[in-house]
C-alpha cells in the first residue's frame, strides 16, 4: 500500500484515479485548483484536498503535513484544445508551469518519489495513419499538444540530469460519466433540446482511440511500477479505431425511445481547429504489462447517456 | 530604417547586436536583466534600456512609450549550461517564461512585428557527426538545451496557431571581446595565475563551431527578412569544426611573450556534464541568404587575449 498525491484530483480522470487507488487501499492526497468539500473529496476516495496551485509551497505544505509519498500522479494541466487556442498563455501555465515546479520539489525534496505524468496523444498531432508507435515523431499542432508535449520533455530533462523516476503515460480519447464536456456531452446536450436532429463540427470520419475511464485508471495505476531514471512512454489506448460518426449514431440510438425518433445527424464538414484527422494508439507496451480493456465502447454510451439523463432530470 | 526591440541587449550578444543595429540607422531598444547607466547604453546603441523582466507589463510600457516595433529580436534566456544543471527552474523562468510572454504579447499587441528568436546548437545535443542539419532531429541533453528546444516550440506553436512571423537562429560558438564566462575566458583566468600550465576539463578533442561575435550579430541582422508563419530555424555556423585542444593552444600561443614560455596543457579526460561531443553548423542556409563569415579564428584569439590582459590590467 502506498502514499500517493495526485495532481488535478478534482478533475474527470483525477477522481476516478483517486477512487480507484484509495480502493485498492492506497493513501491518497489530491493537489490543484477546485472547490470540494472535505466529505465530498472523501467519497472520491481522498485523505486530503488541497486546493490550490500545483508549486513549490503547497507541494511542500502537503509533505510537511503528511509527509514524503511514493508515487505522483501529475494530471494537472490544460485539458480543452479550444480552451488552450483560445488563451495559450493560461493552457502554458496550468500543463507546463505546473511540471517544472513539481519537478523541481521532487528533485529538492522528494527524489526517491516515483512520478507518472499524464499526457495525452495531441503530442502525437496530424499526418499519422492506424495505429501510433510511442516512438513515432511528435508532431503537434496545437498549443494544448505544444504544451503536452513541454511537459514531456521537461520530465525527460530532470530525469536525464537528475535521476528522477518517471514514466509518461499518453491519453487518447477518454470518455465516461461525469464528463462534462467533449464530444459525448455536446451531443447529449444538443439531444435535450433538439431529440430529432443533431449538427456537428468534423467531417464525422475522425477517428479517435475511445477509452472508458474505469479503464483508464486501472491501466494508470499499474504502469507506476515503470518509473524509471529512463524514462518511458506508454500509450494508454485500445488500438482500436472507432469514428466520430459511429460514437454519435450509438449516443443517438441510446437516447431515443424509439428507434423511428433517432435524430437526423449532421455534419459541417469543416475541421475544428487542432483536431487531427486519426488518433489510434499502438497498445503493446500497455499490453506487455498484463493490462486487458475491459469496457465495451457501446454499453459505455449507453451508460454515458443514462448518466446524462439522470444528471439533468430528463426522463426516458 | 526600422523600430527594433532587443530583449537580453544587455549580454554580451545582446550588446553587439544592438550597436550593429543602431550604426546601420536603426531605432534600438532593449529589454532584460543588468545595470545600465543611459549613457552607457546609449553608448551601446540603445535609444532606450529598460531594466526588467521580459513579460507582459514591461512589453506594454515600452510600447506605449515607444510605440511598436517591426522586429523583435529575442536574446533574453538563459546563457550557461552549468548554471541550468545547478538551478534548472531559474534557467526555465528566463529561457521559457520570459518566451511565453513575448509570444503572448506579440499575439494580443503586437501581431504584425517579426521576431527573431536565438536559439542554441544545444537543441541538437548528443549523437552528431559532421555538420548538423537545422532539420536533424532535436536532441538536447542538458537543461539548458532542453529548455532552448521548448522555446523553439513555443515559437513554432504560436506560429502555427496565430500566423505570427518568426525565424529561429540556432547559435554556435560564439566568441569575442566582453565575453567573461565559457573556455576563451577560463583559459585566460588561469594563465593570468599560473602562465606555466593550464589544467582543463574535457578531453580537448571536443569539436565546436567557433563564431566571432562580429559575424554572428551581421547573420542575426540578415536572417529577420526570413520571420514568416512557417516558421524556418537557420544554423547559425561556419561549418568548420575546430577542436578544443587547438583552440587552447591559440590562446596560450597569443598569451606567451616567448614562445619558450609557452604552458603545458593538460585536459582531465572526464566530460563536462552537458557537453556533446561535437557541434558544426551546416551552414547552406545561411549562406543562402548571401552571408559570407569574415573573421579569421586565431586573429580572433589573439584579439581576445589583448582585450582580456587590457581589461585586468596584466601587462604583456
Amino acid at each position: 500500500m502506498a502514499r500517493i498525491l495526485i495532481t488535478g484530483a478534482h478533475g474527470f480522470i483525477g477522481r476516478y484515479l483517486a477512487k480507484s487507488l484509495a480502493l485498492a487501499g492506497n493513501s491518497v492526497f489530491g493537489l490543484g485548483h477546485g472547490t470540494w468539500s472535505p466529505l465530498h473529496a472523501q467519497r472520491w476516495g481522498l485523505v486530503s484536498w488541497h486546493n490550490g496551485g500545483v508549486d513549490i509551497p503547497n507541494l511542500r505544505l502537503i509533505q510537511q503535513q503528511f509527509g514524503t509519498v511514493d508515487i505522483v500522479y501529475h494530471l494537472a494541466g490544460g485539458s480543452s484544445v479550444g480552451a488552450a487556442i483560445a488563451n495559450p498563455r493560461e493552457d502554458f501555465h496550468r500543463t507546463v508551469s505546473s511540471t517544472i515546479e513539481l519537478l523541481e520539489w521532487l528533485r529538492l525534496e522528494a527524489p526517491k518519489s516515483s512520478l507518472v505524468a499524464v499526457s495525452s496523444a495531441a503530442v502525437y498531432g496530424a499526418g499519422h495513419i492506424g495505429q501510433i508507435a510511442e516512438t513515432a515523431k511528435p508532431n503537434p499542432f496545437s498549443p494544448y499538444g505544444h504544451h503536452k508535449h513541454i511537459m514531456e520533455s521537461l520530465c525527460i530533462s530532470y530525469c536525464e540530469s537528475y535521476e528522477l523516476k518517471v514514466v509518461i503515460g499518453r491519453l487518447f480519447s477518454v470518455y465516461g460519466e461525469g464528463l462534462r464536456k467533449q464530444l459525448l456531452w455536446d451531443v447529449c446536450s444538443q439531444l435535450e433540446v433538439h431529440p430529432e436532429r443533431l449538427l456537428l463540427g468534423g467531417s464525422g470520419n475522425e477517428l479517435r482511440d475511445w477509452t472508458a475511464v474505469t479503464d483508464v485508471v486501472r491501466a494508470l495505476s499499474l504502469i507506476h511500477t515503470e518509473a524509471n531514471p529512463s524514462p518511458k512512454v506508454i500509450n494508454i489506448g485500445t488500438g482500436r479505431g472507432t469514428n466520430v460518426r459511429a460514437i454519435v449514431e450509438g449516443i443517438a440510438q441510446a437516447w431515443a425511445v424509439d428507434a423511428n425518433l433517432e435524430a437526423r445527424i449532421e455534419f459541417s464538414g469543416k475541421a475544428r481547429a487542432g483536431d487531427p484527422q486519426s488518433l489510434i494508439a499502438q497498445s503493446e507496451q500497455l499490453a506487455a504489462l498484463g493490462f486487458e480493456w475491459q469496457k465495451d465502447l457501446m454499453e459505455g454510451l449507453s451508460g454515458y447517456v443514462r448518466w446524462f439523463r439522470s444528471e439533468s432530470g430528463v426522463r426516458s
